[in-house]
């Protein structure tokens, strides 16, 4: 397998990070990556399943642009790849955005 | 002319909006809205000139997207269109996603 290329959080444009977000599909991963990182704070073990309905492809399409889009990190576990956000390095250049994001989506569906 | 459509919030799904500002052109539009704001809360005279080289019709579909997407609100004053930011009421019903877009924008740029 090709090796995985995260770009430099500094070389990311912030209008990709919000087209990268602006996909209902690719907003649900997020949400679950970001719940994900909650459970594991917590000492809770945490897989991230696609959305109801969508399939492996799509999926792991989306992974794709959110990696190129610097907001989330995939790496190899074993035979497994494991995707976390980038939520420090995030935080970091965007301050605010990825936490206005997750609430807004979490009020919107409540 | 064709009465302008101005969404309720409530119906304007977050990814609409994020979609909305994820082309740098109408970024761009949407900060010189909100300059055009401070300006005007400092009591300049303010008009938002279409970012350089974009032509006109661009500018004229960016606002539209803009508007569908519950950002701006247009309203005729005499034979001028006059656009303005949502920003109270985007603020409400997405806390802190237009200062955090707007922020991040400017320190992209500085």
């Amino acid at each position: 397998m090709a090796r995985l290329l995260h770009p430099r959080l500094d070389d990311v444009p912030l209008e990709a990070v919000l087209h990268a977000l602006s996909d209902p599909g690719r907003l649900a991963i997020v949400r679950r990556l970001h719940d994900c990182d909650v459970a594991k704070a917590d000492g809770l073990a945490c897989a991230v399943a696609a959305p109801e309905g969508m399939p492996k492809a799509t999926m792991s399409n989306h992974f794709g642009v959110l990696r190129a889009a610097g907001l989330i990190r995939s790496e190899k576990a074993g035979v497994r790849m494991v995707n976390r956000l980038r939520t420090e390095e995030l935080a970091a250049r965007f301050p605010g955005l990825l936490d206005a994001v997750l609430a807004a989506a979490s009020s919107a569906t409540r």
